[in-house]
């Protein structure tokens, strides 16, 4: 199987949209944004080893590389409309391409993102997507926009992923939980509750690098401090039975990344008209602490103020940030 | 240097632009797309060893990597705006970080493109660029838009990257010439000569794959055939002296990739009315062939027929097309 050949195993499961008016097969796409609205671009890469465990199924691997870049768009509140991938393959393996593309494109399908183009070449395992999306620019979800009196909140649970690989990495069975797991392999962009937070909420961010680390760079871009519960930080049964320990499941849930939820801010007058809305839609969401005029982040635990972790935040390099 | 040094590191190089409503530092980069015009979207990815030699400098890649998509856009007539970054390094080396970011805002600076966001991570080398234009949908030079009875014309001089890697590879001091290297670690999208084209010129590609496997390209889509003089093809002066063998030359001129020209058909008419402008803005441009009913692809030297070189294109896996 030869490049073209490959792109032509990619083309044929690209299905399109109507504001796509040239996609895959042209020196670039052409493409129409809906008036009015901002471009929301955003980049990332999964590399094996790095992003993703070596054993991961090709399709999980699809999958999680759109789903990572999703998520960067629900954490703007934006709606997403396309994508380019750039893959990276040491041998052109027919059957680890097709079970990459059915991951891919199972997301790509539920939230009607077209692939439009992208690259690829022979090398060391690699991939990497761009996603494009729309939203108002007034109703985008920033990093800087949190306010003090905010109430801080997240979707789902937190630390299942970092719970799921680090049972993976003990290789203990006692551990392992597909719950964790699939939490780790597939991770769901919280694009709806993103596009209902947009214009409502103040700031936001996806929980990648950690929970601490991701509070911290909205802290710092919005120049304000916060206080958080340990014991309010939404937790499944999974977890509970897998890492029975508090401390421990703590430090996870503090510090573990790869929970691609949604960490946002918002006034109390819109967490309360929140909640019905949650209710209806079947959002999980919680209200973990506050924004606060004090800058950085007080930790408490059943009412005492705890220490925080000494490690935060996952450095791709490896460092300690 | 971890992660987020490196990412300081290249936002403080970064200039922005007006229509960039948030850049580097949130989850996603805010772009305004001028209004009316279709955004323009294209990926490419260099590989140490499959897309550059080795022991290419660092500030080479660096203008490479922003130059091939660039040429990306040239193809379509449009008008760059931002790049988005993705750089895999197998340790943040501070030196070449430095060098890789000089050549690469050297080229974003002169064309006035932005870079608003991207990826870092631990890996093999890996660069993938993902660029942005704007260009009126209805101008826009497509690949399958060639008429019969078109002037097929390039810009500057073909085959200098091809003979600038064969000298290289060959360590062969005596064809090894500056002229020609340049050509392959530096190569110029013709943005401007684009740009006059567009919504004048029918179709366009660039020569990246090498020249007949991209006229292919166009004659494919287009659903056209066409007519290739050899003698026709432009030489540079280096190309003359480092491949003295005319058959040697117009195999490299026909087959070599990474010459970035641009490849374009046009109607009589607009042929001739662009020989003064061509004279004024000191574009190189030559007619090379001519567009026909007839499918597949005619070459002749000296007005005699001749087949076409066996090995037709670059293709990233290696296997012939």
């Amino acid at each position: 199987m030869g490049e073209f050949d490959l792109i032509a195993r990619i083309r044929e499961r690209c299905t399109s949209r109507r504001d796509v008016l040239l996609g895959i097969g042209d020196d670039a796409a052409l493409l129409q944004v809906p008036p009015c609205q901002a471009l929301c671009v955003s980049m990332d890469t999964l590399i094996a080893g790095v992003h993703f465990p070596y054993e991961t199924a090709a399709s999980d691997v699809g999958w999680k590389a759109l789903a990572v870049n999703l998520s960067d768009l629900a954490a703007m509140g934006a709606k997403p409309l396309w994508a380019t991938l750039a893959l990276s393959l040491p041998t052109p393996d027919e059957r680890w391409l097709e079970g990459f593309l059915d991951g891919f494109f199972e997301l790509a399908e539920r939230e009607g993102v077209a692939l439009v183009g992208g690259d690829t070449t022979r090398g060391p395992m690699s991939i990497t997507v761009t996603i494009h999306g729309a939203v108002l620019p007034e109703h985008a979800l920033r990093r800087d926009a949190a306010r003090v009196g905010d109430v801080i909140a997240v979707s789902g649970t937190l630390g299942d992923a970092a719970a799921g690989l680090r049972a993976l990495q003990q290789s203990s069975a006692a551990h392992q939980r597909p719950e964790l797991r699939v939490r780790l392999d597939r991770p769901t962009p919280r694009l709806a509750l993103a596009r209902h937070l947009a214009g409502r909420a103040h700031a936001a961010i996806d929980v990648s690098d950690g929970l601490l680390a991701d509070l911290g760079h909205v802290l710092v871009a919005s120049r304000v401090g916060a206080s958080l519960q340990l014991d309010a930080l939404p937790t499944s049964q999974a977890m509970r039975q897998s890492v029975p320990d508090a401390v421990e499941r703590h430090s996870l849930q503090c510090e573990g990344g790869d929970d691609y939820e949604l960490l946002f801010t918002l006034s109390e007058a819109e967490w309360l008209s929140l909640q019905p809305e949650a209710e209806r839609q079947g959002w999980q969401v919680t209200a973990i602490g506050r924004v606060e005029a004090a800058t950085g982040l007080r930790l408490s635990l059943a009412g005492h103020p705890v220490d925080p972790p000494t490690r935060t935040g996952w450095d791709h390099f490896g460092a300690a940030s």
